[in-house]
């Protein structure tokens, strides 16, 4: 589940209760559940909502290729590999929208993201409203050997790795990003990656995510952040730094990872990563807590919310 | 998925291609899909928006029961007896509506459904919306025997039937009905159903869906009807008959289903199934088109969409 303001995520958590079937419940990217012969079938679901996560004026196919790509993007963070791919989408379509057109290229759009990770679209609905569009995605799959890269699992001295660049996802990433399937299905089978994420809240959010659930802290390495070029877009634009954008903004849905320092070095070297750069920007370090080792060696210490040092 | 009014729906349907472990794809209550081991997994979507299907003050609790009950009503159309039932949740949540004491409780009318169906809810996502509140929840389950009861399968012959009385959900089943899972689990595991699904849009546009999938018609007994004191109700209020509500009014969320007649002989009398009265309405008959013999013994011709007879 996403992190919202009014404590409503944490309130329900307290109050479920899993049977054993249920190995991960809510507060991971994906539930994973115990089917009858032992395989995993994993599950997410995401919404995005017009005026939030898309304008009223992008483009359908866009739209569509987003409600389905940030789910994948969940599965992604849970480690690759996955035999069956399946998607239930529900779209809530206001008048305004009601054309073929629109509704077709919004189709197409999931349709194309489906395509290409084998995803089997099995089921929808699809309502009226007089509120903003909405679309909420379910993915399913179905896996039969990894254990799943979980949020928590991370020790000090791990190395903090990421792929590609970050920052700036609103100049138009944020609608056509790749998830990073087969990079996690390659990183977890042939490493050991202690935790994995995927970035939707922002560099900062989603690692202490990670380092609170190992109950660790991190330092990260300025020089070695992989800043976007529309990060740099954006800096020229609103006078925050480039790294302010790389370390705070949505959306870049990258996967944020940790594993043992030896096996990071490996990583960055794996020839059949080398189509997505992989960086590693910090450590697990004690005390908890988030710091920055900036471009003249000091350090400072980064709230993963405010991060007004820049 | 819904019925629409702008042909999106057959569209999308049209472009998608199934691989062999998809055993039900989009157009029935739920999609089955084969597990590696041979089991089945059962999983719907469904999304209820607020001016549509439940009111701005309709009570929070009630608005969380509802948003699952419409999928678990989906499950039971399918047949019953699944022995591990999961649910996924999205809420897009309105500013008016981001008070603790609402929030609290939509969860428990989810949480308390959920418990009476032993469903674990293992997901959400929780987002902000200037639009309405719009809840989407997707039910998975697992089963490993029975075959899925499906809207295809009615022969010339069947006799049609339906779980309770029908007509004037409006006035307050739409929001506390009972999904029909035990009633559906005691009928698909004793008796030959050849076709089922649960009244969504209204007995005669539900029924006409099964009679197309079967390509026949059916004459309904105007006197077998059950008709609810709702429908009475409504029927005192707008003029229109109690027959009229039984027959087209939406979210009654009963099983509507077909069966032999010799076996439908036993359903009625079935001392299990006793704490909900089930009726038969009729028989499927050539020709195609739905007819009604009413209580004066003449036979009329039923429009699915229209009905403006009475």
């Amino acid at each position: 589940m996403k992190e919202t303001e009014f404590g409503y995520i944490k309130w329900i958590q307290k109050h479920l209760k899993y049977r054993s079937d249920v190995i991960i419940g809510s507060g991971d990217d994906c539930a994973v559940i115990k089917l009858p012969d032992d395989n995993l079938l994993y599950a997410t679901i995401d919404t995005i909502i017009e005026g939030i996560d898309f304008l009223s004026d992008t483009p359908a196919e866009k739209i569509g290729y987003k409600s389905v790509a940030v789910s994948l993007s969940d599965l992604a963070a849970m480690g690759g590999g996955f035999e069956r791919r399946y998607a239930l989408i529900s779209v809530a379509l206001p008048k305004k929208f009601r054309k073929p057109s629109f509704t077709h290229n919004l189709f197409k759009g999931m349709h194309r993201i489906c395509k290409r990770f084998g995803v089997q679209i099995i089921g929808g609905d699809l309502s009226a409203t007089r509120g903003h569009l909405t679309i909420t995605s379910t993915l399913l799959a179905v896996r039969n050997k990894l254990a799943p890269a979980t949020r928590s699992g991370v020790s000090v001295g791990d190395a903090i790795l990421v792929t590609d660049r970050l920052g700036g996802s609103i100049l138009g990433k944020h609608l056509s990003f790749m998830p990073r399937l087969e990079e996690a299905k390659i990183l977890t089978e042939r490493y050991k990656i202690t935790s994995m994420i995927d970035i939707s809240d922002g560099l900062l959010q989603d690692l202490r995510h990670i380092l609170e659930a190992g109950k660790v802290g991190a330092t990260l390495d300025e020089v070695s952040i992989p800043i976007s070029q529309d990060a740099e877009k954006l800096s020229r634009q609103d006078r925050k730094s480039s790294l302010y954008h790389a370390l705070t903004d949505g959306e870049d849905f990258e996967l944020l990872f940790t594993a043992p320092l030896e096996e990071a070095m490996e990583i960055i070297k794996d020839k059949e990563l080398k189509n997505t750069p992989i960086s590693i920007i910090g450590l697990a370090q004690k005390p908890k807590g988030i710091r920055l080792c900036t471009r003249q060696g000091q350090i400072t210490r980064l709230t993963p919310t405010g991060f007004r040092h820049f």
